[in-house]
């Protein structure tokens, strides 16, 4: 049986979600063949039909339709129990859990405030009506706008990656001494930011940016096979 | 061989110290008999002999003589591996580590906000000074303006629980089903919080609320087991 994975893509088959990143880096852990089926932010009602919702990731596997990038890592964790874990344990997955939530709604908001007047070309010409439109109704300020202090924006963002700093001095992964879901999922944010915006908010030589580089290494190179910030649109 | 942890004392027999709360509990945890002495912050010469640092909790088992309270619970899990764990393996380690320097640099920097004006009434009179003192250098301003604009920092910590709350409405515990240093380590916050101040910064009827009320009723109610917030100087 093939297990099909909805995950969005960009301009010129670019991966610019960082939930269809964490989802894809939980499956390539996992060792699962899976069919990846690049979907446009206009495929909306297609996904809706499939689904029930409007958002990637979805993973398709024979009857079962799986959304949401953690319901997903749940599923594939519970289908492939004999496959490396990516989680660690019950307690592991409570934290895991807790982590995740705190990444996204911490530093997920702040990158958007670092990158989204860059990112928006990272999108097909097509796409980016909609992503404008959402992104800055949901924003109440254009997308512009809400980059503007870039400076004030990153020194935010780099007190709320303290406790990351810290952690990463000490051990090599946040799950330990080998990464786990709790690694891709946080990671996802950075690759996000990476392949979304031409400037780095990771400061050079840091034990943050050791990390980057450790994840970005993880599966020969996964994060470097799609196409990086387009130098031109 | 006694065990002995040095933990703080303040004003009649209160116990004010979130780092000490946690290895309480964490010892509490693993069900191992120890004697507590009561230190109070003018003793930190004494404490200085003892551990070549000023701070406690130090636990101190015949000749080891452990600082700081993370490194008490890795020193308690890795004596004691026969009790129950207080992080349920590698990854979970590892993540528990994050969660607890996330806890204390981001919660915890807002709670002084929220509780230190009042705070200083749980200490003894006697170490009022050191604190007023070495808190003010270390805020930049007195314990009343960096607490003057309530609602502002209730705010605040509000949003920085956000994840918090969301993970507590999928589940009882941090570490899942059952507590484990994870959650003793940011209820000691939430502790510290709730004896320092008459003002409850925790929102009725959240999910954090609820799982601090699971909190409190551990170990037949150790929370509790101390002099609450003093209604008379």
């Amino acid at each position: 049986m093939t297990i099909t994975m909805y995950e969005r893509v960009g301009f010129e088959n670019r991966r610019p979600s960082p939930f269809s990143w964490r989802s894809r880096y939980a499956i390539t852990h996992k060792g699962i063949n899976v069919t990846y089926q690049p979907t446009r932010f206009l495929e909306a009602d297609m996904i809706e039909q499939l689904s029930g919702q409007r958002y990637v990731p979805i993973l398709v596997d024979g009857s079962k339709v799986v959304h949401d990038s953690w319901r997903i890592a749940l599923y594939l964790e519970k289908q492939f129990p004999d496959r490396p874990s990516l989680f660690g344990g019950e307690s592991a997955l409570g934290q895991t859990r807790f982590i995740c939530l705190w990444a996204d709604s911490t530093l997920g908001q702040l990158i958007k405030h670092l990158i989204y007047a860059d990112f928006i070309r990272c999108l097909a010409p097509e796409d980016r009506p909609y992503f404008r439109s959402s992104r800055e109704t949901a924003l109440g300020q254009s997308l512009e706008a809400a980059c503007a202090d870039r400076a004030a924006w990153q020194t935010r963002f780099s007190a709320a990656c303290e406790p990351l700093e810290t952690l990463l001095a000490e051990q090599n992964f946040i799950a330990g001494q080998a990464p786990q879901y709790v690694d891709y999922s946080v990671f996802s944010l950075f690759q996000w930011a990476r392949l979304g915006s031409p400037q780095d908010l990771v400061r050079e030589q840091s034990a943050l940016a050791a990390w980057r580089k450790r994840m970005i290494g993880l599966f020969d190179g996964l994060a470097d096979k799609f196409p990086h910030y387009p130098s031109t649109t």
